[in-house]
């Protein structure tokens, strides 16, 4: 079992670096190589996603991700942008299905912005599509304008697009991972608006058809946004196409108060993945050793679940993780009075201990 | 003065009705007269949009709008729906720019989901392009895929798309709404992905240096979207495009738990404008007489102020809708333990009281 650690930028090195501990410690036989990517890795080699690192990417089961950014890349032309180095990922590995849980954990209701009964207990999974629409539909760029407003004007455009194909795979995801929930899928669109919304809803409902016992409903994006906040725990699955997906998973973290604890995985037909945690490179407080590693050595769990098949590990870890939890251990992002703050390398050491 | 009322489905009528009464007691002879919008228009005119209704809010200064919609038209054709009335109106009357406050009032805090100390004393105003972007991006519609991940598989298609023109108005627009208030815009884009949004940007930026006494920063959709949860009172004025404007103007009222109480504003060049509630049409308790009218009503009062010249005025209904809120008189949905609870007509008729 092959796995391409790419650790990224800022506290990248050092989440990645506490997840990797507790992974050898499972004793699994894990094959393990790192490699740039991101912003350090257009340093190193002009590129944020070198043709060594998409290789290792692809040829490994799967891939643990950090983050990747830093403001001193902003001014970079957008295709030397460490931001896509995970696009490139995405496209290249094909890795359509991103599945993003929002759960609050008991210890942690007080982090959240949210009043605690309305949180929780949450647990929600939102499940983007992750290779299709706005992201990179085709044709895009600047033009002068022949019609609308301002005929002759510069304009940008992009192109939404999805075929029923693509929307049906994901759709299936979504639908077989509410059988193993609580049997609900919330489908979110703009069908009242956008022509590709319309074709989204429609495949939904036909997909829907063949797991007669999974709810579906729909709403539009924009309600989705409001009942986050209003009615979270109403969801259970909810689906989406990549770019509301992009913000309303976004959102669902940061109502959980602890964006610090939420991993993903990305995956792709043959279930090869890609791990990271929800949150970003946080290039503020990069190696002051002081970065929650947990949302990264869950995502490694979900590592073990679903590309390598280690069910039984990848329990053992979520296990540990919530066993340093009911310690009082806690990061920075997480402390609270009457809990103990630790460091990056302290909560490493403890789950790993818990294991 | 001439004022298209256009009360629509649900509770609209209702609401509105309250706002004319309020309108009628400031004694300004506004001249006003009413139409059928939305799925009552429908239903007798076999169009959202009747013709004798869109000339009515051409050639009035300005328009009252309820709400439209209700499951019942959920399967009609998209050309029939509902809300092709406010896309139309928005379109040819070209009210490209859309004004959302969010406010949370000091009696209400209690009613977000967010904790007191994150949302009391929230005052944002959301400035939306209202009618670029891809709700309006030709072209759009089904076709045979020739590239992408399924060639040959049906596909639908939209276009995103901004002028520059487009992008300067209303960022003049947002930062002199921002020169009025604490002189700070955030622009909202996703650039990193983007190519409207890289103009998007870039325009802002360029029409930021005409402004400056306005402090300009830019934020990404989803971290957007999730600063509003973290910290919403961190913004004063967001300024985006259309699509990222429906999803944060309706995460944002929600969050201030009381989105009965807001009001919305879309403009054109000549301020011309359409006020409407920035809450839906809510057919479940229509009819029943409990609906909250105090956004109409604040959104007759920003008529007012933005298209009639009437400041006096507008502040006089402001200041009235505080008064009755002091007084402890609300609706359903904003009813607390030890408040009065009472009807739309009554809260409409306290409002008069107190004028
Ligand atoms: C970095 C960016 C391109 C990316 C996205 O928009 O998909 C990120 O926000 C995410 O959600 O993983
Ligand atoms: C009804 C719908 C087309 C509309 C929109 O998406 O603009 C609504 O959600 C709004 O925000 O006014």
């Amino acid at each position: 079992m092959k796995i391409a650690v790419l650790p990224g930028d800022g506290i990248g090195t050092e989440i990645v670096a506490e997840a990797v501990k507790v992974l050898n410690a499972l004793d699994l036989k894990l094959e393990m190589e790192t490699a740039l990517v991101g912003g350090c890795a257009y340093e190193a080699h002009g590129h944020p996603l070198p043709e060594a690192t998409l290789k290792l990417a692809k040829e490994a089961d799967a891939v643990l991700f950090g983050a990747v950014g830093d403001w001193k890349y902003d001014k970079l032309e957008r295709q030397f942008r460490p931001e896509q180095a995970i696009l490139g990922l995405r496209k290249n590995l094909g890795l359509f299905a991103n599945f993003r849980p929002a759960i609050c954990y008991e210890q942690l209701v007080g982090a959240s912005s949210l009043k605690p009964e309305l949180i929780a207990g949450l647990d929600i999974l939102i499940i983007r599509e992750l290779t299709g629409d706005i992201y990179f539909g085709q044709p895009r760029g600047r033009r002068i304008a022949t019609d609308g407003h301002f005929p002759g004007a510069e304009e940008a455009f992009d192109t939404m697009r999805y075929s029923r194909p693509e929307i049906e795979r994901i759709a299936h995801v979504a639908f077989q991972a509410a059988q193993k929930r609580n049997k609900r899928v919330t489908s979110v669109d703009k069908n009242n608006v956008l022509e590709t919304s319309q074709l989204w809803k429609d495949v939904m409902v036909e997909v829907g058809q063949q797991y007669p016992d999974v709810e579906l409903d729909h709403m539009l994006v924009d309600n989705a946004a409001m009942q986050l906040v209003k009615a979270p725990k109403k969801f259970d699955v909810l689906v989406t196409g990549n770019m509301f997906g992009d913000i309303l998973s976004d959102e669902a973290s940061m109502l959980t108060g602890s964006i610090g604890m939420l991993p993903s995985a990305s995956l792709n037909s043959s279930n090869q993945g890609l791990y990271e945690p929800s949150h970003g490179s946080a290039p503020d407080i990069a190696g002051k050793g002081i970065a929650n590693p947990l949302a990264t050595i869950l995502s490694a769990a979900m590592m073990l679940r679903f590309s390598l098949n280690q069910e039984v590990a990848a329990q053992r870890i979520e296990a540990a993780v919530k066993k340093v939890l009911e310690q009082g251990l806690r990061t920075a992002d997480i402390y609270s009075e009457g809990t103990t703050r630790v460091s990056t390398i302290e909560m490493g050491a403890a789950v790993v201990k818990a294991l």
